[in-house]
């Protein structure tokens, strides 16, 4: 950690992508960025040494995970996350308001906050927009969310309206618990990160005036950068760029720009069109482990017997680790043994994959032809081409 | 591959102890060696490069794993194992006889060989000494070893023998059938790698007289090294180093000696002491993913509450990745969240233990401090000190 403070700082304009760069107590990130989810402080299968020569340049950290296991106190006892894990580039934590959402058990949403009980041991917890910013000041991730109300899709304008009023609420309290924190010491918080930006989270559902008063809701309260969140949770792509499109006109020009949980290959490249600075999202991860490869000319699923004896590599145009040593064979064998390198080379693959995407936009913008880069690219990831298989 | 043939040179000698530098169609591997165990053409929570990167100058593979899943047909069709799982270095495979005994259902064991139930789906096989000789001829690994009988422990001396007996004609058998490989085209067989070794293996149990009996029977047939195998199956290691002490004698002084499936620390520096030059093992592999770590003051095991809050890595002297990167702390979350890190973290580490004290066994062996490098790590090893745990 070094005194660098939050900033962020736009070096390209090409329409409404923009390609930038992110300074953060702990080094720089070049904007558009994907963020690998390392939940429980680690990326599944693959070491942080793997991850860096991938190109990953910031990592994402779950709050709701870390709070229960091993617990902030603990991890501020280490001298914060960075430490505790040994990771020395930027992280960005969550709030931990979207697991609440998807996996505590008995969940209750009150003014208050979110009443849950842990999937591990059934404890009983309640995490405030104040208790999600204590635990990620004492993490000392670079960047903090505020906590959000995540809600369900489909839902009525009525119950959008109601929860992105909540989490605007939600959003000054959380606000207002950060500026304390860094204004001084604050008895039972151990601030680990003085130089943590705070980002706040637009919400509204699939309602486009709901959106455009989150943002400038949010906007008003005043935060380091800009998330959106609620969207990649079941409603079609073109709904999704659609909402993205009519919000991102309403965030500040100087301030990045963050969607939540997304999302695709296609949607990484629709989503920087439309004035995206920065993703996260377990696809990448978490389908390796099930066997399914991102690659140059599309989707391919390692399990498919077609693969059996084909000696290519999973990418012909790939020079990650995974494609300049190993064939599909090799690696279909090595998911139907249940190897563990089964998921750290589909693993390794599908980072790489990801963020050469992410280097490939940003020199795209650079020399301002994002535009024909993001044609081409759609039309090759997204139709199944030979040896390829069809898009789930 | 290359145009070398198999070679054994040993460079020094210090007491029994040998050094020697192993000449293979895949390169050299300098002894004493330590294989780490890729059962199915992987080894499990590591890649390759990370294991190269430990040292690791040989791969250990097993044939009944691999004549199951994918087959050994499939292996030849890819140009041979090492170009099917990318590792370019020496392989060595064993028979398969050890996995008949410990992992096959309804084995029945006759003078033909071993009939057994894959242990997959319970397809029925029948593995002889000339079919193993087939399929790692298939497989192309650089040594090959003879089907032997595996016998349990403790037995009688009369079973010892009948065993013993059957694994010298078997052994007979396989000798023929490899030097017919050797001598020109086999129908059905593809021979991938022409310069592929075979090792014979002594058994006998833990009767020393049946031990040299087996020695001199199997060094008669003639091989390109020898093998001690049926130890670290239960008995004592006392007894052990025993049996082992008294069947090295009986071997070539100039070929390669193996003791298969050995074992702790202490037990590859005490059999070097008694004449051993090469050694594979689960241990430090396996160990690992149960959260045993080796270090140079004893064995830790990292799910022990006692490290939640410790800073220190796990070997204070070693300089591992793990070692490097990572703390106690962080090593025991890992292992409670159930994270694939875990596994490769610790997999990392025991490797690299392992093949430092190979390594550091082979210079004390050419600076002629063989025996006093093997008091002090046995002092240190063998006894628990301050922050480690008792030797289970």
């Amino acid at each position: 950690m070094n005194d660098q403070r939050f900033a962020f700082a736009l070096t390209h304009t090409d329409g409404s992508a923009r390609r930038g760069v992110l300074t953060t107590p702990h080094g720089t990130v070049e904007t558009p960025a994907f963020m690998a989810v390392g939940t429980q402080g680690a990326v599944k299968g693959v070491t942080f040494r793997d991850l860096e020569g991938a190109g990953s340049q910031i990592l994402l950290s779950n709050t709701y995970h870390l709070y229960l296991r091993p617990g902030d106190d603990l991890i501020a006892r280490r001298g914060g996350l960075h430490r505790f894990i040994g990771w020395n580039k930027p992280i960005l934590t969550d709030s931990g308001g979207y697991q609440v959402f998807s996996l505590a058990e008995r969940r209750t949403i009150t003014e208050a906050g979110a009443r849950f009980r842990s999937h591990l041991d059934g404890s009983l917890h309640l995490l405030t927009p104040e208790k999600a910013a204590d635990i990620q000041a004492q993490l000392g991730s670079d960047i903090a969310m505020v906590l959000d109300e995540c809600l369900a899709y489909p839902s009525t304008p009525e119950a959008a309206r109601v929860s992105m009023e909540m989490t605007a609420r939600w959003a000054t309290r959380a606000r207002a618990r950060q500026l304390e924190l860094r204004g001084g010491p604050v008895e039972t918080v151990h601030v680990t990160n003085p130089g943590q930006a705070q980002f706040g989270i637009v919400q509204g559902g699939v309602f486009p005036d709901l959106r455009i008063e989150s943002a400038q809701r949010t906007v008003e309260i005043g935060f380091e950068g800009y998330a959106i969140g609620g969207l990649s949770v079941g409603e079609p792509s073109p709904l999704m760029y659609d909402i993205v499109a009519k919000t991102t006109p309403y965030l500040p020009v100087d301030r990045p720009r963050y969607l939540m949980g997304t999302g695709t290959p296609e949607d990484l490249v629709e989503s920087v069109a439309r004035g995206i600075d920065m993703f996260d999202c377990v696809l990448p991860t978490r389908n390796a482990r099930n066997g399914q490869l991102f690659t140059s000319q599309g989707r391919i699923n390692i399990k498919n017997a077609r693969y059996a004896e084909d000696d290519g590599p999973p990418d012909p145009e790939c020079a990650c680790y995974t494609c300049r040593n190993f064939s599909r064979a090799y690696l279909r064998h090595l998911f139907n043994a249940g190897e563990i390198n089964a998921s750290t080379l589909n693993t390794l693959h599908n980072l790489h994959f990801y963020l050469d995407t992410m280097e490939r936009i940003r020199n795209a913008i650079a020399f301002g032809r994002f535009e024909s880069f993001r044609l081409a690219f759609l039309q090759r990831v997204s139709r199944p081409s030979a040896g390829t298989d069809p898009a789930p």
